[in-house]
């Protein structure tokens, strides 16, 4: 804490060693299980973590906006997957665009309304457009019922401006889930991910990718032979969901919120300059199952950050023990890291112990 | 939505007619009250708003952070309260650098640690700095209680960098009530005030302000005899919340997020392009018992927005109705505007239904 005392707060603090030790280590799965990694950077929406994942391995990204795409794309990464329905013609038309400039698109079907829409773009502008087609592993958010995909891939085959890629899918409902049930889930992700690929095999399809992934899933789902590639995306940073759900040790938490206690207006109570606005109102997809209050207060078992205004963040003091004085700046471990970096400016990144250099998250608040 | 079919998604929508009659008729009831109104710019985060505000005659605004000051500054807005607790050197002498700029600035106060790093500064750079000391009205955050007050101001006078302008509290428990409760509430955050004052007057203090408090409680707060000053945000938008705690009906809620439909991978699902990073995932102090859901889906009261991925809305069609198609464009009133407008870049202005000027969220961010 010494080299942080001179930081202003909040500030989103970045422990250069732990997220380099984190990339490595994803890698590492990705090239015992033979699979592609191509990370999802909606977790950091920083391109000096993108290149980095690609330095040590990475095959391409992926992103959920066409503006995220822009701002990877500009800082140097070619090979972009935009895990997301395309419907607008003003987001198809920028990816169009990117194509022109030489980026390596790929995009994401399931339904035919969007299928039409980014065919007519790309016939009418000469290209051809690579697509992954989503397939629902039990999420049950957008992807087609595994029984209807090969149907649905057999329809692709009359839209001459778009080519079938692979096969997608993320099983995110692992974020609702107990510890206990966790590998179950990255079994059966690829499970069903096998299914539907040996009835694409059957239907005569061959060199198709099958891709999967989330961070709590994939150390079960790419081991499975007929996985292809894995879209990890929270392990460069871990925060308080994943540590309850087993996926990682509070030691491989590279974030955390440096915030300042600004006063204590009763001796069970202290209050610190960050609130919804800096740590965001996640706590997990059950609740506080897995997670208690809204983030961990490193160094202090003895404090529940337990209520969240805008700006402030409301500390109880639950036992005895040390508890910071006015003016103290403590470390929080966020519940849910993706929205803490797409509501900052910059990650101030550690090594040793002290400020080392400050990376701009250029990505922030791209949603289009 | 006919105006709205072009603008790309997700877009916050303001539509200016009901912006400029909700900022009317606050200062009309400031006027009726006979008090200064000094809004918290927290809502909005956008200086053009600010000045629409000034220019419908609030005497100054509110800010939590510094760095929303300085946004507000340079938007040429002078008379600005800091009402928030400022430790950390980096926020005090960036507020010393507005004040040499011309800046009329107001600090709070709740701890001696606070006030006499502030003193310190004020009088290290021969400047006398203008403070208020903040009351705990039964949000119980930050704030002294009522009974403390006076002894406070009393220590104040030793500290000659500042001058005691006033006291303040904010209700914010309103948040977490039922709406049956709302008056109660806003009327004690008068009397609370009022004794505070009048204990005040006992000691001798004279002329300074007694600053109240929060959309819901003003129209209850403001008309006792001893305040002087109304600090409400949200008024300009209103959102679910507001409407669930009868603060404002829904025709007065001015900011709409437009989204699309993405996907609709089940008879009684449909997924649009707007998530916890679009809508954020505030549901009200107290969860569901004023809201339903994630946001109000405007025109399909069969609709229910009953999950925010990141950037994915899961919205389940509760009961028979019209269902928009794949591609559709539709408007959700969010639960909560404040974080909403930090999330964005920009507010889409509509006059007469159709698309008018975009302003920047300026001071969007801007939490130190």
């Amino acid at each position: 804490m010494e080299g942080l005392k001179f930081i202003d707060t909040p500030a989103l603090i970045l422990d250069k060693a732990v997220l380099l030790k984190n990339i490595q280590e994803m890698s590492a799965l990705a090239n015992k299980a033979g699979v592609k990694l191509r990370p999802h950077i909606k977790a950091h929406k920083c391109s000096k973590i993108s290149n980095l994942q690609i330095a040590n391995g990475a095959s391409g990204i992926t992103v959920a906006k066409v503006s995220e795409a822009e701002v990877m794309f500009s800082a140097g990464i070619k090979d972009i997957l935009i895990a997301y329905q395309l419907i607008n013609t003003e987001k198809i038309n920028r990816v169009i665009s990117l194509i022109k400039k030489g980026a390596s698109i790929s995009c994401l079907l399931d339904n035919l309304c969007q299928t039409k829409k980014l065919n007519n773009a790309a016939k009418e502008n000469n290209l051809i457009i690579d697509t992954y087609v989503e397939v629902d592993s039990g999420l049950k958010r957008t992807g087609l019922e595994p029984e209807d995909v090969v149907g649905f891939v057999n329809e692709l085959k009359s839209f001459d401006g778009l080519r079938f890629k692979g096969i997608l899918t993320h099983a995110g409902q692992v974020y609702g889930a107990l510890k206990v049930n966790v590998p179950a889930i990255g079994h059966q992700e690829g499970m069903i991910m096998e299914k539907v690929a040996k009835s694409l095999e059957n239907a005569g399809f061959v060199d198709f990718e099958v891709s999967v992934g989330a961070t709590p899933t994939v150390k079960y789902s790419a081991y499975n032979p007929k996985v292809t590639e894995i879209r990890p995306g929270n392990y460069v940073f871990n925060d308080a969901i994943q540590v309850g759900l087993g996926t990682a040790e509070r030691d491989r938490c590279s974030l955390k919120v440096l915030t300042t206690v600004i006063s204590k207006p009763a001796p069970d109570r202290i209050i610190i300059d960050a609130g919804s606005k800096t740590l965001a109102l996640d706590k997990g997809a059950h609740g506080t199952e897995v997670v208690t209050g809204f983030g961990i207060v490193n160094g202090y078992p003895n404090l529940i950050l337990e209520r969240l205004s805008e700006e402030h963040g409301v500390i109880k003091v639950s036992s005895a023990g040390k508890v910071p004085a006015i003016g103290d700046k403590i470390l929080i471990i966020p519940n849910h890291a993706c929205p803490v970096a797409n509501l900052a400016e910059e990650l101030i990144l550690i090594e040793h112990g002290k400020e080392n250099e400050s990376w701009v998250i250029d990505a922030r608040g791209k949603n289009k």
